[in-house]
């Protein structure tokens, strides 16, 4: 892992790295003694690991969390080559979002095949994550990403068991609620009521194939991208209480 | 108004009162200066206004959010007198929940009638309670009330503009489902998937009904009556936006 900047703003220390020709940030907490609880950040399709919406999640998760959060460029995005499959896909993406429809299962594909490069890659950056002081081994890991970033993370999380909460959202389709069905740490999972380009009913039956003890769906009004402001505070308060607290949150009122 | 006993307890004034022969309770800080934000709690069927979720609930909303907070016994339940018909109705409602049977067009009739006589009762006890000097006339009001505490709280929302916020679930049918296409102000929603009582499509549509631009659906696995203590905490946060930081909500994340 070879870290090739590092500034801070706020309280909030940001490293760019590379790993394995992966480029990908590192944001932690300035001056924090020992380490900290890392929550992975996946970002959606056409985004990449420094997109506005994930630096401002990022610092939110570090300054009233006091978490580590990291983030890298999946496959085809960011500071990363694109394959001619890539750019197909991507267009495919921006056509069917801007004509408000379906994503269908060629979109469908394409995630899975993404994710079946991002998960080994997820998997040995969390490695050499885990040998800094900042994050340490033996703390709990948690992973957000809606739309591609549940494209990717759903699988990861269900591949990989060092994660032990994750909020997911905005996605649906067979390969997903087929890996849904393997996990069984707590979930946060997002659906938009009036999403464009996610069919509601198939974003309930993704809710319901979580195998999950705890699972809670927040529906807002709203399309795709009109996630409210206030589920970056609502998420913090989940991974909090399973990264930090480790509460039994079942419990009836 | 009549208060006829105060206690106090781990900072929490309780004070019952009787008003128009209904008897009520008001919680508040121990000690505030000045007026609070007022919660109303609407409890379920069979249940009545110190039930003891109510009052857990209470205790929270005033020692975490610095709420007033107050309960009335619904007609027919708690201290006050039964007719046949609730004895009748109330029968129902046990055996159906025993037999893990839905409620039925006959219970949301009997709900219906409760409400159209709690509905005057609530607003003749708001206005009473906002002339005392811990609630106020101009303090924000919110509602939180689920099962038949929603059967009487979505239309008593739907009637009642100094109800600026409120917490339903647990509930479902034709006569919610109009009242709700007539609230405007923010709502959060609790469904529980496996709802013995409250088919999950039939809990769906009532949430879709609601003519709120802000209106934000919880729901978690388990029955009737499983609510994960977890949406305690998540509804003092949506109080305190709506009720003490008045802010813009639904701006996206």
């Amino acid at each position: 892992m070879r870290f090739t900047s590092q500034t801070t703003s706020n309280g909030v220390s940001e490293r760019l790295f590379t790993f394995d020709d992966i480029p990908g940030v590192l944001w932690s907490p300035v001056g924090a003694a020992g380490s900290c609880p890392l929550v992975l950040l996946g970002h959606g399709g056409g985004q990449h690991k420094k997109a506005p919406g994930l630096v401002a999640r990022a610092h939110f998760y570090v300054r009233a969390c006091g978490f580590a959060v990291t983030a890298i460029d999946a496959p085809g995005h960011g500071d990363r080559p694109r394959t001619e499959q890539d750019e197909r896909s991507v267009a495919v993406i921006r056509e069917r979002v801007a004509a408000g429809e379906p994503l269908g299962p060629q979109i469908a594909r394409y995630n899975a095949a993404l994710a079946a490069q991002a998960i080994p890659e997820w998997q040995a950056t969390l490695d050499a994550l885990q040998e800094l002081d900042c994050v340490g081994a033996g703390r709990p890991v948690g992973f957000w990403g809606v739309s591609m970033g549940s494209g990717i993370g759903v699988p990861l999380v269900a591949a990989e068991p060092r994660i032990t909460a994750a909020v997911f959202g905005l996605a649906s389709g067979e390969t997903l609620t087929e890996a849904a069905a393997r996990i069984t740490v707590p979930v946060e999972f997002l659906l938009q009521w009036d999403d464009e380009v996610v069919p509601r009913d198939s974003g309930l039956a993704l809710f319901g194939a979580f195998a999950s003890r705890e699972k809670t769906l927040h529906a807002n009004p709203g399309r795709h991208a009109g996630v409210p402001a206030f589920e970056l505070e609502s998420s913090g308060r989940f991974f909090t209480r399973h990264l930090i607290e480790g509460g039994d949150s079942v419990a009836v009122a």
